[in-house]
C-alpha cells in the first residue's frame, strides 16, 4: 500500500445466505483488506442497487472469480488507501466506480481503471447511482448499438435506473428517444427527461406506437420475452435490438425472417464478467464523453429512494415491488 | 446509347407464370431494350441459378420495383452495348455481373457498377457462377462477419454455391473453416475446397463437433429452424451469427440468454434488395480483394452441371433435387 488514510479495521458487507427474497440478506462483518497493485480502497458514502443485485439474490447470476465478497456493483465515497501502481488518485478524493461485487459495504476494493472522479454538481452519495448505468448504457447504446444522432433509440423500462440514464444520454447526444413504462406517473417522468415519445405499455401497443412514429434504430431492452419479436417488427433497416437482460424469460418463439430481410442485428451483453482491462477502457470512454454531460447539467442520476446499509431488505423489497423511479441507494 | 455492336431484337427470357415447381417456369420472348444511362447491356455466354430463384419460382420472394423482368441474379458473356456515362468498359469485353433479375435470358441489362471484368484463367461460361455467391460470402461473411484471419467460421451448405465459395475465400482469407454438408461424397468435397473440419450432419451432432473444435467466430447460415439455437451453443463469445436464408424455417424457439451472456450477434441480410449504389460499394471491395484470389488459383466456381437456357425446368428439378453440388448454370 503505497499511501493510505486511517480506515476501520472491519466493514460491514451484504450477502444472500441462500437464494431467496429479500429477507436471504443479511449484514455481515468482514476485515478491511489492504488494496492490492493497481487496486484502490474506498470508503463508500453511498451504493447503488442494480437489478443483477436482485438475479444474483435470487440465486441465477452467481458472481464471477475474484469477485469481493458481497452484494453491490457500484459505490460512490473517498479513496481510503491506494495499491501500488495507481496513479491520478490521491487520498481523499471523492470518487464513484464500478466494482465486480461488494459494494453493499463501508469499504470496498476497486481495480483503479474503473474509478471515476466523482462529478461536479451532483452529491456524492448520488453519484453512486451513476457508475453501473452509465457504463452499460454508453457500451449497450452507444458503442454497440452505435446510436448516432440523426436516429431513434427506443429504450424499455424508461424509469428504471438504466432507462432514465439511457433517456438523458441519447439525448444528450442530439439522438430521438422513445421510452415505454407501466404508469401515466412514470410516462410523465420519462417524458420529463427528454423522451420525445413516451408510451404506456399497458395501455398502447408500442409496436404500433413505434412504427407509427417512424420505427426504432437502435432498441435498448431488459424485457424479453413477446418484447423480442415486437422489437424486430418496429425496428427499421440497419436497426440494432441489445439485449441487456430477459425480465419476461429469455426463451422465445420468434420468426427472423424481418431480421434478415431488415438486416437487423440481435445482440446483448452484460457489464458485470468483462475483463477489468475492458471496464476501464469503457470508464476511460465515460469520463470523456459523458462526464462533460453532467458537467453541463443534461443528465443526472435520478433517485428513487434512499435507505440505510442496515435495511437492505427494505430496499430490495422496493425494488422487487417494481413501483419504483430511478435508483434506489444505500447510505453507507 | 453511346456504344452497341450489333444485337438481336429480342432475348428469351424466363418466367415463372405461377407459384409452382419448375413446370411452372416458361421460356418467352421479350425485345431487347436498350441500356439507359449508366447501364451496360450484356450478351449472355451463362448465367447462374441460385437459390433465390427457387424461391421466387414459389412465389415468396417477388423481385424488387424496377427490376428486369424474370427469374436469374448473376450473368457471364460480353458487353453488347453502353449506356450513357459509363466509363471503363467497353463493347466486346468479358464481363460477367449481378443483375436484378431477369438473367436467364440472352440479353441482360445490368448496372455499370454490377458489372465486372471475366477473371482470367476461369472460362467464360464459369465466371457466371461467381458473381452472386462471391458479393454474398463478401457482405455476410467479411463485411458483416468481420471474420478475421485468426478466427473460425462455421458454414453450414458447405457444397452449395454460397459454401463452396465461403470455404475458398475464408481459406484464402486464412481463417480456419468448419462446414457442415449431407452425405460422404460432399464432406469430401468440403475437404478439398479446404475445409478444416467437414461435418456430414446427418452422423454427427454438429454443435458437439463445433464445440470440441474451439467453437465459431463467425457462422454462415442458410438453414434456420432448429440450427439457430445450435449455432448460439456453439459460437463462441462475440461470435457474429449471419441468417442469409431460413430453409428450414423461420419462426423459432430459441433461448437468448447465451447470446446476451457470449455477447453474440444474430442478423443477416439479403442482397438482391439492396441499392444499385450498395452493389456498386460490394462489387469495387470484391475486385479488389476477391479476385486477385481467383487470379492466384485459390478460388475457382465449382459447377455442378450446365443446362441449356430452354431446359431450364430441368435445371431447376436438379436444384429442387438437393442433390448438386457447387452451381447450376444455364448457357444462353
Amino acid at each position: 500500500m503505497t499511501q493510505s488514510t486511517q480506515t476501520a479495521d472491519t466493514t460491514r458487507i451484504v450477502i444472500a445466505r441462500e437464494p431467496g427474497g429479500p429477507d436471504v440478506l443479511d449484514v455481515v462483518t468482514r476485515p478491511v483488506a489492504p488494496p492490492g497493485p493497481g487496486q484502490v480502497l474506498i470508503r463508500n458514502t453511498a451504493c447503488g442497487i442494480n437489478r443483477p443485485d436482485q438475479i444474483e439474490r435470487l440465486g441465477f447470476y452467481p458472481a464471477p472469480a475474484g469477485a469481493p465478497e458481497g452484494l453491490g456493483l457500484e459505490v460512490s465515497g473517498h479513496v481510503a488507501a491506494l495499491g501500488s501502481g495507481v496513479e491520478g488518485l490521491a487520498v481523499g478524493d471523492p470518487v464513484c466506480a464500478l466494482v465486480a461485487g461488494g459494494g453493499y459495504s463501508d469499504y470496498v476494493i476497486a481495480p483503479a481503471g474503473s474509478v471515476l472522479p466523482a462529478p461536479a454538481g451532483i452529491d456524492l452519495a448520488d453519484a453512486a447511482g451513476l457508475p453501473e448505468t452509465v457504463l452499460t448504457v454508453w457500451t449497450n447504446v452507444f458503442e454497440i448499438g452505435a446510436l448516432s444522432p440523426d436516429e431513434t433509440l427506443l429504450v424499455h423500462g424508461g424509469t428504471s435506473g438504466i432507462g432514465t440514464t439511457a433517456i438523458q444520454m441519447a439525448k444528450a447526444h442530439g439522438a430521438r428517444v422513445i421510452a415505454t413504462a407501466g404508469t401515466a406517473e412514470k410516462v410523465a417522468l420519462c417524458e420529463r427527461l427528454g423522451a420525445d415519445i413516451a408510451i404506456n405499455y399497458r395501455e398502447a401497443d408500442f409496436e404500433t406506437v413505434v412504427t407509427d412514429a417512424g420505427g426504432a434504430d437502435v432498441i435498448l431492452d431488459m424485457v424479453g420475452g413477446d418484447y423480442v419479436q415486437k422489437n424486430i417488427n418496429c425496428a427499421n433497416a440497419g436497426a440494432r435490438i441489445v439485449s441487456i437482460a430477459f425480465l419476461k424469460g429469455s426463451r422465445v418463439e420468434v420468426d427472423l425472417m424481418r431480421m434478415m430481410l431488415k438486416r437487423i442485428v440481435l445482440t446483448g451483453s452484460t457489464l458485470r464478467a468483462r475483463p477489468d482491462a475492458e471496464k476501464a477502457r469503457l470508464t476511460r470512454a465515460v469520463r470523456e464523453t459523458v462526464w462533460p454531460w453532467i458537467a453541463a447539467g443534461r443528465l443526472a442520476p435520478v433517485i428513487d429512494s434512499r435507505f440505510a446499509l442496515d435495511d437492505v431488505r427494505a430496499a430490495h423489497t422496493r425494488l422487487d415491488s417494481g413501483g419504483h423511479a430511478g435508483k434506489i441507494l444505500l447510505s453507507c
